[in-house]
């Protein structure tokens, strides 16, 4: 079951894309192509297509600048800057990790080769930067700064993803900071950019920063579950994927970290450097759920919505600007798709 | 003969390389390891080494800021900016264009792979972002943009230098204005950062980025001349290397341009897809002398040189800061390692 985005998701992206199309045709023709073609607005020869991601960041974005009280519009150039990031660690993400399918189509590097997928990955994390510094405004320049700190932390974050995928004693802490510093800081940015660039009091910036931290996790935990028993069909990712690439995500470490048979099973199949079979993989997903990674990634999640539920309550925000945000929430952790 | 570089750029390097360290320093540790050894800090084990470039752009930059009247050390971390996004370009075009050889090293993605080595490219600009951002005065905001700016023409000129590689009918005029994107761009932003971050009046930045413009073109046409007939002991990369890659560098397409035998005698060569043997290599440096473009090439970078100095002597400086930039000038342009 695939449930609908909520209706501010796709107005946010009705918004921001104008912001978006205008910073990637600044690009020369050919930059301009592979970013296109990344974000899903055209194909490999640059004719139109319609294939691009969900929007939830541009979404968080502009409704971070309503909840400060400003117009969607006021945060519309900070939300183009966080997706233009968000498309810039997609990019390059697929490049390292040699992800050869997204969102049901081949990756950029794939079609273009690597070299033209890296220098567009470059041009769209400046042009994020530049999007913010052209404005200028002292609340530009307090949201460019949170949006260099996020990147950051993402690039800590995928180095640490990365390093994983070579060592089997992956502690469930560190793997949680992993997962913060990928997923949660670029989100606690979106959440919390529109309201910097309003220039919103610090209280709010700060609440804001916190829910979109606790909702990067529950986001990611929700991910990594498709990641195992996602299905290809919706997810636009080979099965298996996070297993095929011996990922350590949060269930499969939880798994390994029981002191379980499955998850002793589990270690010595990730162990074996010997390419996984497809059998080794439908193995390999089950001792995760029977070492328990799967029933604690859900409570975890859960737990980690809750937390973002309990935030927002105690923000200094609208009842109707507290349920949006809670609806993206919603929707981005119960998404199979 | 090896020049020695103007004490000022030594100067530049000690007061910059502990704002470069303290960057670098907050990346995690692996990424840290690959940025020190592309920086020429550390080996390839992390144990400290020396190995660096030559703190050009430091030196211009600090100096741009002693141009304002300012002490070089307000320049300091506009100029470890500069470099930062100077190490990044660097170190993805390395794995763009296949290089494996850089000041006598192996570059950074043949001794840690390429998903590290495009991750710590990552990492080097958004420092470089960061570094400015972190200081948030007015003119660090300025500045910030100045290399925002900077850095989208120079991914406009690495796009525009791959696309040449492919094609036959590159113009002399589309090969300069990739060479004022690739190269000119950051040297002029070196050049009048350290005035920007100093909110020095416009006149003086204004002159100060026209001179770094022309004098980053005379720095590309030695550049090149050496791509062709640099001695790979002093280079520290391969002979033959532009001609190699199929480069179309400013002396090779004004070998092209001409109407001689020996230009086309070279244009055949370099149509020719099956790969370049060395004496086709041999040969093809020879046709690009012969057909003129060495010595048009020669000339060239002694004009901008010429130009440069005119901006200088117009410009708003002291005779002594005038003669500091005209040093660092001429010893770029008459390098040969």
């Amino acid at each position: 079951m695939t449930a609908p985005p909520p209706d501010s998701v796709e107005a946010a992206r009705r918004l921001v894309e104008p912001f978006l199309r205008e910073a990637v045709g600044r690009l020369d023709p050919m930059t301009a192509r592979v970013a296109g073609y990344h974000l899903g607005w055209n194909d490999a020869d640059g004719r139109p297509a319609r294939a691009g991601g969900k929007s939830l960041r541009p979404a968080l974005a502009t409704l971070s600048a309503r909840a400060a009280g400003a117009s969607p519009s006021r945060g519309a150039s900070a939300a183009a800057a966080v997706e233009l990031v968000h498309a810039f660690s997609l990019l390059h993400d697929d490049i390292m990790d040699g992800d050869r399918t997204r969102r049901h189509r081949p990756t950029a590097w794939v079609v273009f080769g690597r070299p033209a997928a890296i220098l567009a990955g470059d041009a769209l994390l400046i042009l994020a930067m530049d999007t913010l510094l052209s404005d200028g405004t002292q609340g530009a320049v307090w949201a460019a700064r949170c949006l260099s700190v996020a990147t950051q932390r993402l690039i800590t974050g995928q180095a640490a993803d990365m390093e994983f995928e070579t060592r089997q004693d992956v502690g469930l802490d560190e793997c949680r900071r992993m997962a913060e510093d990928k997923t949660g800081s670029l989100l606690a940015c979106a959440c919390s950019i529109g309201a910097m660039t309003v220039q919103a009091p610090q209280p709010l910036v700060t609440a804001l920063a916190a829910y979109g931290s606790e909702i990067g996790l529950a986001f990611q935990l929700a991910d990594d579950l498709l990641g195992i028993w996602g299905d290809p069909e919706l997810t636009g990712k080979p099965a298996l994927s996070d297993l095929r690439a011996r990922k350590k995500t949060l269930p499969i470490v939880a798994a390994l970290a029981g002191d379980t048979g499955a998850g002793r099973r589990l270690a010595g199949l990730l162990a074996d450097p010997a390419p996984l079979s497809e059998a080794d993989l439908l193995e390999a997903a089950q001792l995760v759920d029977q070492a328990g990674g799967r029933a604690w990634a859900e409570k975890q999640a859960q737990h980690h919505l809750d937390v973002s539920e309990r935030i927002l309550s105690a923000a200094p925000i609208t009842p109707d600007i507290r349920a949006e945000f809670l609806d993206i929430a919603r929707f981005i952790t119960s998404r199979d798709h």
